[in-house]
């Protein structure tokens, strides 16, 4: 399969690096508009064609599939043509601007039956790989909440809000690691700069069944935080990503809730067991990303993180920001 | 000063403790219905006199002052019959089920003439005075966000949710911190248990200035967080309370915002610096309440944690509630 | 069972306290020279007959049994007197000045037919057992080494160095994990101070099997530190005793070493799975010590924490003293 | 200047990247035996001539400098070699077997007229660094102890012990940080394996002055642990190369020993105050190894990292196998 990467800025590089890795996969062509960062492919990667016009791209027959790693805004339009172009589609996280968008996306993509894929990379770890199986063999019960803090002094985007930069990464496992569909949203956050693009942000996402989610996102904290917890009825995780090898703490902890019919009051039995921090494969997230996506277009199958993945992620994108700006009331998806 | 001390629960022993311990204080009596806490009082205190009549206290003419360590409910009525009977009242936090309670204890006190004290020992530790100093000082700058975490696997209250019970703590400290008045509240939350008390809850308090204040609760974490994140413009300070010494870490780290008029663009300059971990006055903070409430009582003088600092606290708990039932919709204070 | 205390200066208030609580057990005399710390033992328990004169306890027919918590100087002639006496004695750790008075306080007790028990407190604590507990069941196999870290800014003591202050924590815990005698011992250390006595220290103990155990030991580290680890052909264990509720590690973690026959070379297969915290018993180990030490002699049974352990440690530190004054050279046991 | 790297093992491949990265040096050649590992270096850098004899690299006049990243029983044949063919040379640590093959080598370098180098890596550390300037500035006062632990699972080495292997940067941070000439060495350890080689070890190193210095081993630990406590007499240092920014840790703590000529008895004050976390240079220590390598050969200047520092390493280390071998008796340097 020949790869074109289009935008070679901060992420281009690894998705290079990474889809010259693996078999049956070769990076053809780089497209950027900015020379300079043309030229760092150039002397790394001779074999790579380059190319500040992304037309090259589209009308290279030889281009089976694309990989979109610029500003957000220009997603939409870039993965338009390139889907336009029969290419197969992999789009950097947050999918679009608006659930919008990511519906025309997902329709053409249909319509042309190729695979349009967004790269939710936390998906492919080892620790959120473990979580999810905990979950689905049922060692951790039904999901009671689930609360993500990923804060730390980051750069401010001047194209989006910390939430829009920070939250996919936990939406995305929220959505993988949950069967139910959110109901609703509440956010809050401030802006410290003039352009209104919240740098600090909280939103909570609400669930019929009672289930809590809850997401901190900073940029302006020094110390750097990326920790969640899920608390399950039987068993509570915490996954601390900034861990080297720990990241995942299984906890027998918990309580149960009975209702004292006699005296009308409600008992809670509260447990603390052991705790279990489970071996996780230490393999390179992005490594099995670009693997899926090759696999799943030779094999005509649905990548784990997929574009209805990514279409959620937005989705509850856009309802936070209707929420920030409606003075934190709930906004029903 | 002869103390009186109502409720030997989990929090009076405490009280009788660290007023027997300074100067100018006697424990006389406590009371509680109950006769085996009695029984424990005095096995250990034999000199205390012990009562399950409440009456038997505000009709005591030596005692003067009175310490309110019973459920929540019941603090307003017993402030109340304590003034009425010219006693000085300390109440254990949060003061008051409503601010409108809370309003007519200090006009009450007012007009007694009487000290009317709330037990925010938080404010009391060396670690908020430190920071308290640090911001006096203008070492920190103007604040940005105040971000508190406070979960862990805790005693569900049957009498009030997990804010009316673990964030008093962080608003006081809050209040403590901040000169400028909270302008309004966003709250969400979730119950697990059938008796509608959110046993995990989340509130943003919003200030007109810009400034951004989170709190995170929880009876239902497997670990025990106790943290607060305050972002000045010049400096960052972690406190984290789970740590045995070094709590207070101040970092010389920030941002700062300019506009580039000519490319229309918003500039960030970002700092990290050295970190600081200063010492701490480690005596107990309930020993130096203690003594603020008897020397405040003997010179007449506002103690640090007083009426108005408990009202501020209830008057946020009360708003965050009405904003849980409403779906998280913003409550002007 | 009358119980008698000797010496109430940092740690005989904790006896007195956990003697009181335990079933069958009343603390009747406390007996030290200084009348200020008789008086403090006066206000607190006015039932407990207090004397500056140690013979007022040997004489005393009620007192049943001796605890002696005096400088480690003094043990042997007090402990002698007791026996003599005939009580029953428990003595702080470290049992004896040398190996010689051990043994001779162990036959006394043979003769008079009474307890001698040495407190060696770490040995009923939670993670202790649990640690026994594991190696008696195989889980962690042959044990290859024991590494003990026991640092911080201590209490140079006047009497001993480091070794003799602080190790026989270590040398306990040892000993009871372990049921081979240990062999010989090296011994390092440096005095900062005019009187020779060192306070920082390092020791090796070697064992025939291929077993070492090593203790580092000061009273000069900003940072306290309370670390064993325990390596098996199995597993390891992380003893983090700073670690308020996570104190035990199980790592199932290993290297096993196999001969290619062939190539004439060694062949070692790495091993590293999931870790394992285990919940810990976490009641107080004092009081399972003080309820140990009526229990053995109200059963006539040997205690956890009995003559030969404290005979063991003492074996070893003077065994150590030999090592450093012979500037590290092995002394066999 | 035209560089070739002798063996492309592990560090090999580290050299070539980073000597290619810094102005003035050109990585010419790679010799290795072994010529999968020369496929590699083909498929990454076209430009770089590879061979299978060393030779090659000796019989090349256009080769200024060679680094040698083999096995330590060679690299004192190659590194005489190479400076009897006129290159300068940058040894991997150990630098060589014995200390006489490290003192021909110097002789020979002067009789050249060539750059000698060791690559004690640890020294260009924003933290060694730091704690250098630290001392230098005399904040910490003369230095009363150097207590380092590097423990890990670590690989087995075939051709030497875990001293060799992991000690050298700690022995070649220590010289570094004292100007003081090491007196004597004790050391302990064992082998799990049948060739006799240490997995664990425990080594001292004794100063004329009253500084202790003293070094923890391993490759059987199921925890990685990289830190060095020094302690000064006005201040504490505690490294943890672990931390990802916070490596280095400063205790304004102590104690000062007196004497109290009337009691004959010794007095400590003891001092506990602030912390501080100095801010570290983050820039890759080999980018700084190499750079001096380079300009010291430019300048004819002495690089930090000198064959001296690589001799002294040698010679602690020889003096811990002796002292090993003879069951850890003191040998004088």
């Amino acid at each position: 399969m020949n790869i074109a990467v289009i935008g070679y800025g901060y992420w281009g590089p690894n998705l290079v690096r990474n889809f010259f890795a693996i078999e049956n996969s070769k990076v053809l062509m780089v497209a950027d508009p900015r020379s300079e960062r043309l030229k760092i492919v150039n002397s790394i990667f001779p074999s790579i064609q380059t190319t500040e016009n992304v037309a090259d791209v589209f009308n290279n027959a030889n281009v089976d599939a694309v990989l979109i790693a610029t500003p957000v805004s220009t997603h939409y339009e870039l993965a338009r043509q390139a889907l336009l172009h029969d290419k197969h589609v992999l789009i950097e996280k947050p999918m679009t601007r608006t659930s919008d968008e990511g519906r025309k996306l997902i329709e053409l993509a249909d319509q042309k039956n190729k695979l349009l894929m967004v790269d939710h990379t936390f998906l492919y770890t080892g620790a959120v790989q473990k979580m999810k199986e905990l979950i689905r063999k049922g060692d951790i019960g039904n999901i009671n909440y689930f609360d993500s803090t990923r804060i730390n002094l980051g750069l401010f985007q001047p194209d989006m809000n910390v939430l829009w930069d920070l939250a996919p990464h936990d939406i995305s496992i929220l959505n993988y690691l949950i069967d139910e569909a959110p109901y609703s949203i509440n956010a809050t956050g401030v802006s410290h700069t003039k352009n209104d693009l919240e740098n600090i942000a909280f939103m909570t996402v609400n669930f019929k069944s009672g289930l809590i989610a809850h997401f901190s996102c900073s940029w302006s904290s020094p110390v750097k935080l990326r920790m969640i917890l899920v608390g399950g009825e039987k068993k509570m995780i915490l996954y601390n990503d900034i861990e080297p090898t720990e990241k995942i703490k299984v906890y027998d902890t918990g309580y149960s809730v009975k209702t004292d019919e006699e005296k009308q009051k409600i008992l809670i039995d509260y447990r603390v067991g052991d705790v279990y921090i489970p071996k996780l494969n230490m393999q390179e997230a992005l490594a099995g990303m670009a693997k899926d996506f090759v696999t799943s277009i030779a094999n005509k199958s649905k990548p784990l993180s997929d574009c209805q993945s990514g279409l959620g992620v937005v989705k509850i994108l856009e309802a936070a920001d209707i929420s920030i700006k409606n003075k934190g009331r709930e906004v029903i998806l």
